[in-house]
């Protein structure tokens, strides 16, 4: 190293749209984590981990939700001249996979993924460029009985999460039934490929912009409140008429939207095979107890206008939450999945019918904690404070004799001045200090100091007197009773 | 897209140097990481997530067990012509944190984190390019205390992975005992920084060369088995011989080791710095009972030649398994870790202690299952099986019931052929199939098959035919007794 190259600081800072997690939240994370994949391997799923890296050309096209094929993803090209990418989704990985090794699995093969994925998109707040997902997926099972099963499975992660029944719902749609709709509002040619496009991409925006919105856009086009204009589908007035009324169709029961949709969609063979579809879901969820409250056939869900196949699904929380300037709205969606019967296809030329879900698990934990407020504290450490470091092995003896009766306990290592470490024990939440200077030593003694009274007390100065006496804040014990009075301070709280 | 693009099948594989990874040893290694994060918890380290990127630059060349500074990383370039690379270990990115944060942080800084790190090297057997590590570290505090704490933390939570007492032990050795060798031997100018660095390298290989292939590297070189000639160090016969005299003042005892110790470098200022480091950390590691057997002063241990400042660790399985040729071969090193006060200098300009340790939790894995056989199975679900399609709403129910009773189960969606059915629930290792055909269904009964059962039965066909009568592989019990018929059979083994 020459002393040029010594005397060169980088700046600290953490690449843009990435960002570093501590303490609580992945706590947190872990353990909603744990409670989804234990209903997916509850459903007879295995987990599976595939590598970071794909071969771009085994990626594929596919990244959802993306208008821009094959931008998006972080690449890099290795030693070899082949060209490789991180994975932007737990399910173009799953696809390679199954298309390697079809011969050798169990099929229908089911599988869970936990894992982070990239996306090398424009970063923005609340808006990264890594984050987790947590997938599950059945690979050779046919529409309908996997879909039904993938959606039960869905709400019963959302509700393992922390979702109470009530605050969420999983929607339903199938891209047959748009198939259906396209077909009779005659945009299902080569050469409505433009307007189709346009079309699903209003119906998709029914939510935010309401129906007038939609309709403008499937006519000539919209303002929107910043003036900007967007070009409309220009369908003509009859065609819109069948799209409104398609996304009309969405009733209170999972029965009468598939009635309605009936007249509307029924003269298509799609259609019918759509509708078909959907009334064996819908009775199968119902003699499950899998109501409307719980998932929802809703003809507005479109999700990933090249990526499925047939049924689509989103799990959208329903609560309301204040936006940035404090206005009530609907949280909205925390995960979504379908049925995407081509993925392996590219591969092996030959359909493989699929369908998944997938958890957005950093939306689902922040959506809780909007809601909640903070998440759960972890218990902070016992702090063994340090008087004299030539007795460090006493100090680290009573750690460890607390470690071994299953209580968090650490020595103070940053020196011996109290007041430094009587702040550290503020800042890790440490429930109690253990002291133990000469006298107490001499005496055979340690002294324990409640942190948590000792902040309360601070606060509430003036009250109850008596209170105080009974339950003072330091207290004195035999040393050799440290793991019962530390039990017994921890008890009080 | 265009019909070529169609036609385009890309081959499924996956990248060079990376692979997929199935069913149990996930599990087994997700237990295992809960176990040790676990273990680093309870001495009062809080889990830190830093991205899978960061900044070349910030990521620096501290690449440790590589001779190649800024090789062996992935890395691309950003939108913003910024360099970005993926981390190559977990103490980097922890460096970056900590200068980021500095001044926020509570010190000391105790910190885990698991994650995947990813080199960029020529992939081979059992040499993967993404492997996941599992560290500690404290940051802010000066040696030995801190020291001492990583290397009792490390033993701990070798063995809460699963490694009995007896068979690991961790290794320490100090960089300033080096230091004071290489005084004492005269090799600590800035002209002899070369020979300097074969003589640690040749150190390094005492386990692999024995004693007089050491001598041979330290001298004018070594032809090995092949007839490849490596260069020696060309140390003088004294040098060499004071060399020799340091790796063999490694006694049965630590306080042995230190005694002989101070007869070899006791004349050197970095020796007695590292000798009185050594002599604190031992008598607080014997006063906890981490006595020889767990961890041992072993002057052998180099490690990281460039990175640590003061105290090393290795973790050593010492059990003996077989190598490729058959021969027993001790197991080797799962882990390691020391001390690295210069890391966060790169930006601050100020030193700030830091020490850690690292847990190989890939290679522990494969520890065990190379001494223990094949991992645990996981336990695979029941199956409910199919006779008609048009009763899946029953077949759910019926799995439904199970996993609500906690009892994995999952119903075949594979079609309704039985022969397919049973085959499916032998790969899959269900331990139950559940029939329920007409007949069953109109009695109100199921059948139950018994697949552990009936898999010994077909291998023991010739044995106790009382004992297979009193355990019958098929029995049929009444529908509404489901969860409690399988709940009987699944007690059976």
């Amino acid at each position: 190293m020459t002393k040029k190259d010594k005397e060169f600081r980088p700046k600290a800072r953490v690449p843009r749209g990435f960002r570093d997690r501590l303490g609580e939240e992945l706590i947190a994370e872990k353990a909603m984590l744990e409670r989804i994949t234990d209903v997916y391997a509850s459903y007879g799923f295995d987990p599976l981990e595939t590598p970071a890296f794909e071969y771009t050309d085994a990626l594929g096209k596919f990244l959802p939700d993306v208008d821009r094929p094959n931008q998006g993803v972080f690449s890099l090209q290795d030693d070899d001249e082949q060209w490789m990418s991180l994975r932007y989704d737990l399910t173009a990985p799953l696809a390679r996979f199954v298309a390697e090794h079809f011969d050798g699995l169990p099929k229908p093969f089911r599988r869970y993924a936990v894992g982070r994925v990239w996306r090398n998109e424009k970063p923005g707040p609340g808006r990264y460029r890594e984050f987790t997902q947590c997938d599950a997926d059945s690979v050779g099972a046919p529409a309908p009985y996997a879909d039904t099963e993938i959606a039960m499975m869905f709400a019963d992660a959302v509700e393992a999460a922390g979702v109470p029944r009530g605050d969420y719902v999983i929607r339903i749609s199938d891209r047959k039934l748009m198939n259906g709709l396209l077909d009779v509002a005659g945009l299902s040619g080569e050469e409505q490929a433009g307007q189709r496009l346009v079309t699903l991409r209003a119906m998709d925006k029914l939510d935010r912009l309401g129906t007038d919105g939609v309709r403008q856009l499937l006519g000539e086009g919209r303002k929107d409140d910043s003036g900007d204009f967007t070009d409309g589908a220009k369908l003509s007035g009859d065609q819109a008429d069948i799209v409104m009324a398609f996304m009309a169709a969405t009733k209170g029961t999972n029965e009468d939207t598939i009635r309605a949709l009936k007249d509307i969609i029924g003269a298509s063979d799609a259609g019918q095979a759509g509708l078909a579809d959907m009334a064996a879901m819908a009775e199968t969820l119902s003699a499950l107890g899998y109501d409307e409250t719980r998932v929802l056939l809703d003809l507005s869900i479109v999700r990933g206008l090249e990526y499925y196949t047939g049924p689509v699904f989103e799990a959208d929380l329903t609560f309301e939450v204040a936006d940035e300037k404090g206005r009530p709205v609907r949280f909205g969606s925390v995960g979504g999945g379908g049925r995407y019967d081509d993925l392996v296809k590219r591969f092996k030329g030959q359909e493989v019918p699929a369908v998944g879900c997938s958890v957005g698990v950093s939306r689902l934990l922040s959506a809780l904690q909007t809601r909640e407020g903070a998440l759960a504290k972890a218990s902070g450490p016992v702090i063994v404070t340090v008087f004299d470091k030539a007795r460090m092995a006493d100090y680290q003896l009573m750690a460890a004799e607390l470690r071994a009766a299953g209580i968090r306990a650490e020595v103070y290592l940053g020196g011996s001045n109290f007041g430094k470490q009587m702040k550290y024990a503020d800042r890790r939440d440490a429930p109690v200090a253990i002291i133990q200077g000469e006298d107490e030593r001499a005496n055979g003694e340690i002294q324990l100091k409640d942190l948590i009274l000792g902040a309360t007390l601070s606060k509430e100065i003036e009250d109850n007197k008596a209170w105080r006496e009974d339950q003072p804040a330091q207290v004195s014990a035999p040393r050799e009773k440290l793991v019962e009075a530390v039990r017994e301070m921890l008890a009080r709280h």
